[in-house]
């Protein structure tokens, strides 16, 4: 396999009419889970299944096949000759949070359409098989957990899990997984509804849900990795309240000011890290002085604030987790308060496939596109399928105001150039 | 008036008796306005309304007028031969903080009342008048403005003052001193309630809310000077919100960093100046994060939070002011975040009249205590009273753990050397 003879193999398609296509569904997808303010498309829920339907209803249209897994996803599928080889999969999630936005998860299934259903069109039959997955259950808005559908696929949803109560129905995550068709029995036994070692590849394009690549000017990024995490919800410093006329400097136990330096501290700490070329990101995003006794003449007694460190490296999160516990302690010493600690959260990083990353920047600069690499902040379904063992890549697009509200927003240029670069490795590596 | 023909004619008080009535008013007033934690006196509110109640009771019961003054307070009089001379005043503020202590206010009324009934009961007759005033509306905790009832008093609040919302329910001050009955439209119109040269001198005893009266093993202390202060009840530093994981640090706009930074370098500040012996203590009591939009895994958009600085000198209280002001421009610059000041709230550090602390230093050497000197760190109605052009002055009594939280804890002992202080010098002025 050279790159000069897959070139050769694979037709030139008609950007025209994929555009079209992928317009044509990114409207039908917003016109039909629409709630008036943005999009609402409930994990295992109606608007979800109202996606999957237009995107399954597409695709017959062009002549792919179509089923729900075991799983209850969305499978299209463009049959390659030899049914030996473990087939090529691309895709992403067609849910939503509550008042979201139309291209979080869904560019990625139009994506992975507009390259199946162009291929079909040229009849274009491929050795190896590629499937598209329209994934159910993404977003952590509804269960709090995320990657509910791709967990599913390889046996990786707990009971814990799966007794998860719906955010505002109370029910839980199996029955509403059962009503939308999941084969809850083999979910619950932990049974993989897919075999990894069947799966060649997963190709996943998404919006870039951070400000980067506008920063940058890039209308597409290549993905290295999925950040992980170490968090806790709650740590509280607990000094001593006292009124803030009467206690001199060296008598007081302040928490905001303890808090205060511990943060700063930290941003130091960080600044230091992203000089010597590591992977971080710090957020404390949420913080108070106790409402039930603060005042404005009260020396603080306590505050309590969450932590999170997000890294593509575990040595990174270890090393900066191991920063932050020594000021902790160092800070409380000086200060005479305590910080003290909740459960220790985390989640491991995914690392993309090196091998796909090299082929998507080769395509991208084949087609005259930027080839940067971008780590992905946020979470994606592309971590679990990494996980699970299996070759795992991403391409970003570019994207304005973020992503989970309304306001997102991708120019249909920079999504054609992402979809003609994953399209181009897609077509050579089924060829 | 010499002080030998003045002692002659003050009788001897019944110690037991004037304790056993201030203790069963402090059990009264801890029981009446106990929130479970520590007791909750509102600012013309229920609490501090309860609390003027009780106290007016004992008076009546003790025989002595009282009223209520065109402010709501309580007035309790012992009225002397002699209407054309000036009368002298003594008393405290009967409100405290959320979850405060029973003692910070309550403590130089119920010495008042001690003083006034034990001369009635002694059929002490005197030739000026004696006032006792239980104040309304001292803690600043519930409108961001402190001294409101003492300020009414001289017709010193603003309409910037009686617009003031309330922490809790939002309610302008001049609607919550209306309810408790205060004449608003003569407070509105800036109009003196009393005449200051009405008013000979206003004497109050309090609780050391700091720790120095402990730390040097004094039950009372004669205050020479009280902190004024400068204050925001709200600053809000205003960035932008975001995926925590998916804008790297250079893109950020995070406030909760930027407010850590600000109050770290505020700290440093406040450490040069210490150094160079200026007085100074500062204070950020109340902070937080927008709990309608805050989450552990968003880049915090928004940090509201107070700021207090307190001095017995202007000069030094402009100058860190000063400092205050630049920091938040740079690193609003540095860090692309705004600060939003709301208005700028202060008080004039006052110094206690010498004459008068000359009397009660020496009124405590012929009673065989100490007659030490030491500075009010907080603000006091008394600071109201001095820079209304009456002398004033004030004893401190001993209490451990501060105030403005359910554990100051002053002896009844303490206390009780601070009432007859109080009442010698007193007894002299107005006989």
């Amino acid at each position: 396999m050279t790159a000069a003879n897959q070139r050769s193999l694979v037709p030139e398609t008609n950007i025209e009419r994929d555009q079209a296509l992928c317009e044509s569904l990114f409207t039908a997808l917003r016109d039909a889970t629409s709630d008036g303010i943005g999009i609402t498309r409930e994990s295992f829920g109606a608007g979800e299944s109202l996606a999957l339907d237009i995107v399954e209803s597409a695709a017959r249209e062009a002549g792919l096949e179509t089923e729900r897994d075991a799983g209850a996803n969305l499978v299209v599928t463009l049959r390659g000759t030899d049914a030996e080889l473990p087939f090529v999969a691309c895709g992403s999630h067609l849910d939503s949070v509550p008042q979201g936005g139309n291209f979080d998860g869904g560019a990625g299934v139009i994506a992975g359409l507009a390259i199946l259903a162009g291929l079909k069109r040229d009849n274009f039959v491929p050795r190896r098989t590629l499937k598209l997955f329209g994934l159910r259950g993404e977003e952590s808005a509804w269960f709090g957990k995320a990657y509910m559908g791709s967990s599913a696929l390889f046996g990786r949803l707990t009971p814990d899990d799966l007794a998860s109560p719906h955010a505002v129905s109370g029910r839980p995550l199996s029955d509403c997984m059962g009503d939308v068709g999941a084969d809850i029995d083999r979910i619950a036994r932990g049974e993989p509804l897919l075999d990894s070692r069947r799966i060649a590849a997963w190709i996943e394009l998404h919006i870039e849900q951070g400000p980067v690549l506008v920063a940058r000017d890039l209308p597409i990024g290549i993905v290295t990795g999925i950040r992980g995490n170490v968090r806790h919800r709650t740590v509280e410093c607990v000094g001593e309240a006292g009124h803030s006329g009467a206690v001199p400097r060296w008598l007081r136990r302040d928490a905001v000011f303890a808090v205060a330096e511990l943060i700063t501290h930290l941003d130091r700490h960080w600044r230091t890290l992203l000089e010597r070329g590591r992977d971080l990101v710090i957020t404390s995003g949420v913080m108070g002085t106790d409402s039930t006794e603060h005042a404005i003449a009260r020396i603080p007694g306590s505050v309590k604030f969450s932590f999170e460190a997000r890294s593509q490296s575990q040595e990174t999160l270890e090393a900066f987790y191991d920063l932050f516990i020594s000021e902790c302690a160092s800070i409380g010493d000086d200060r005479g308060v305590e910080f003290k600690l909740d459960r220790r959260l985390q989640s491991s990083p995914a690392t993309m496939d090196p091998g796909w990353v090299d082929r998507l920047r080769t395509a991208a600069r084949e087609l005259g596109l930027p080839d940067e690499t971008i780590p992905s902040g946020a979470g994606h379904d592309a971590a679990v399928f990494a996980n699970a063992g299996i070759p795992s890549a991403m391409i970003f697009v570019r994207n304005e105001n973020g992503s989970h509200n309304p306001f997102e927003a991708m120019k249909i240029d920079d999504f054609m150039k992402g979809v003609a670069v994953m399209r181009k490795v897609l077509a050579e590596a089924i060829t």
